[in-house]
């Protein structure tokens, strides 16, 4: 079997406006870059954009589904609870020597879904808890980061199920691709405007300053309240290292910081999630004071409920991220299996770890302080989304009146 | 470009081999892998014999010869002096954590030919001296490790530039199934006889214990002395750790430590030697005292004299081996532009880094004793093919009297 090429003008731009959009690499910076091995033409095209842009030393770390598999059917089972703490631990190390990190998405979403789900769940925590010094330098932003994505075949097959696989790859492609803001002429200015239209939606939120959120649509009537001194963000962030980075290409969301313990009600999904390589569908959650006492699936409930029992704060909301229904990447109509690309879909919440850059001054803050103003902390960060074209959303204020944010899934201002 | 498909059977016994007898991975073991990322059926065969042995934790590193590319033809020239310290670094603990180490072998020889030899050379050494810890652990035995190799598209055109790549692929699969033992019924009894061949002949040479080897054919007149207390090995051989493992699949040498100042006459290489991307060709050296004290080379001087410059070390011997001409892989006839195929092909010698594994009692000595002893030190370790079918080698006791060892590229007893 072999992949068919891509449009090169396109994946090169999509490799540049990683490297100058999505990470806005320094001269002599190094970078961190995991992938996909399915996705190595971009890789390539990311190398040497980067070095292109001055990079120290550009690190790829290759990934592939086959051996994962391989661990699966054949490993001993005290090896599910292991992960290569000396790589993780190497990675942190990277980070703190300024070292900017990518990845690359695109594996395909469904890869472990004939593993043992147990087993996956296990050696998921595992790679969690190796991991969380690294993933803690870039959930509080110290270095500059992104995600950018590739069509590659296992996730083609996913997305267009009836198509060959060939003619899947190229309109997974060309999603990307448009949604990535590469198909005109000049990238760089296309997103330039995207993210000056973020900053403004932010801006309003952050001048309103909102108690709480009132989801409501169908099956949904939840109050996400909101951390003190919470702070919205979208698009283009700048990290500790003083570098302005674009996380995630594409982006269409605004997002904060949900307080740990006031969230109530319930709460019903309006995409499938696809987590650890399978698929969960039609999730519905009660919460009381912050904590999900009720979590319920069509399918994937096994899957579920190992990833919310995954530690305390995985039963608590860690984001809140409003998306209108009519952004490109929701009217194209598809499920993407993807988070980068279906959390860009919908407003959504994420269970787990909240983001410190999302509370005012957050950088200043210690853990305590951020706990102590309702963030959540958790090894796991997997968003959910739940937001579709009948979504209603005020804002409350502090004193109780309301303001309306969303009306029919669009900004109602 | 697809590559074609390998005879699975082969493919799969030649991991085993890799895993059982290259390695002999112990249940539990954690496995560090590097591979062309060109090797990726392989790998996932390696992987899958891994975990079946009880691996804890197989961790794939695989690199890409057009990223390699992209760095010497894009990055900024700081960029040359550096190294991904933090991922050779974690190597390092990985090994002291007690991982085994496994390396593919059969990235295309020519892949950076066409770039800058200075550039690739300052890259080499940054490298070399980022890896230096966690090689130590690998020239000193402290874990059991091995290479082994697959057929790259890159390395086959290079071995059979005349066939279409999918034949020379086929073709060069042949000769490494067959060096590498796998193609008999069962190829852990055929690597146990090997093993025992070799082991008489090191055994020979210990009972000898020869003060001197004087090496003799065209444009060669070498004595290479031994270090005091050198022991010779080949084939199978005992880590620190207690595992037996093969370093090199395919093996056909048996190997000990020169004495780094007793080298003298001249040398002509007998094989082009493939080295950083480039090919050298018509290597003459003259020693005295150990040292190197000409250079010449009718192709790649520069690349040649950038070796041997890489620090005092890389003029001086750390390995001395006897490989007779009627070896398989020498009948082959082939140049396979790679050292664990080449050097298993030829008596050769090697600059650089001695193994303290080729001392009686290597592992209680510290540096200074074995620099005291005779063993060499450096950054590099580069074989390179001095013996052919007019080879003559005489073993030289302490008393003067004098014993053929070799006659005519033939062991002489
Ligand atoms: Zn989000
Ligand atoms: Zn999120
Ligand atoms: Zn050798
Ligand atoms: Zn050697």
């Amino acid at each position: 079997m072999t992949a068919p090429d891509l449009d090169p003008v396109l994946l090169s731009r999509l490799a540049d406006v990683a490297v100058h959009v999505g990470l806005n690499l320094q001269p002599g910076q190094d970078l961190v870059l995991t992938a996909p091995v399915d996705s190595l033409p971009l890789v390539r095209e990311i190398a040497a954009s980067a070095y292109r842009a001055g990079a120290g030393i550009v690190t790829p770390l290759l990934s592939d589904d086959d051996i994962a598999r391989a661990r699966f059917r054949n490993a001993a089972d005290a090896s599910f609870d292991r992960a290569p703490d000396w790589l993780y631990r190497g990675m942190a190390q990277a980070f703190d020597s300024g070292a900017a990190r990518m990845a690359v998405a695109g594996a395909d979403p469904m890869a472990l879904a004939a593993e043992d789900p147990a087993k996956v769940s296990r050696a998921n925590k595992a790679n969690s808890l190796a991991y969380k010094p690294a993933l803690e330098k870039i959930s509080t932003f110290e270095i500059n980061w992104t995600i950018a994505a590739y069509p590659t075949p296992g996730w083609a097959r996913q997305v267009f199920p009836d198509l060959p696989e060939d003619e899947a790859i190229l309109k997974l492609a060309d999603a990307i691709f448009s949604a990535s803001r590469v198909t005109g002429a000049d990238p760089v200015a296309a997103w330039k405007d995207h993210n000056a239209a973020l900053r403004a939606r932010s801006g309003w939120l952050n001048a309103e300053r909102f108690d709480a959120l009132h989801f409501t649509g169908p099956g949904t009537d939840l109050v996400v309240g909101l951390a003190e001194g919470h702070e919205w963000h979208g698009g283009a962030s700048e990290a500790q290292n003083g570098v302005t980075c674009n996380p995630n290409i594409p982006t269409e969301e605004v997002f904060t910081t949900p307080h740990a313990q006031r969230v109530d009600g319930t709460v019903r999904a309006t995409k499938p999630l696809s987590y650890n390589g399978a698929l969960i569908e039609e999730i519905e959650m009660r919460f009381e004071n912050g904590r999900a006492v009720e979590a319920r699936s069509g399918k994937g409930e096994t899957v579920l409920h190992n990833m919310i029992d995954s530690d305390e704060g995985a039963r608590r909301l860690g984001e809140v991220a409003l998306v209108p229904y009519s952004s490109p990447i929701s009217q194209t109509g598809l499920l993407f299996y993807n988070t980068l690309f279906d959390e860009n879909a919908a407003c959504h919440i994420a269970m787990g770890q909240c983001y410190s850059k999302c509370f005012l001054d957050g950088a200043s803050l210690s853990d305590d302080q951020i706990a102590a103003q309702g963030g959540n902390s958790s090894i796991i960060h997997v968003d959910w989304m739940i937001g579709g074209p009948d979504t209603d959303i005020d804002g409350i204020r502090a004193d109780g009146s309301r303001v309306p944010v969303f009306r029919n899934g669009e900004w109602a201002n």
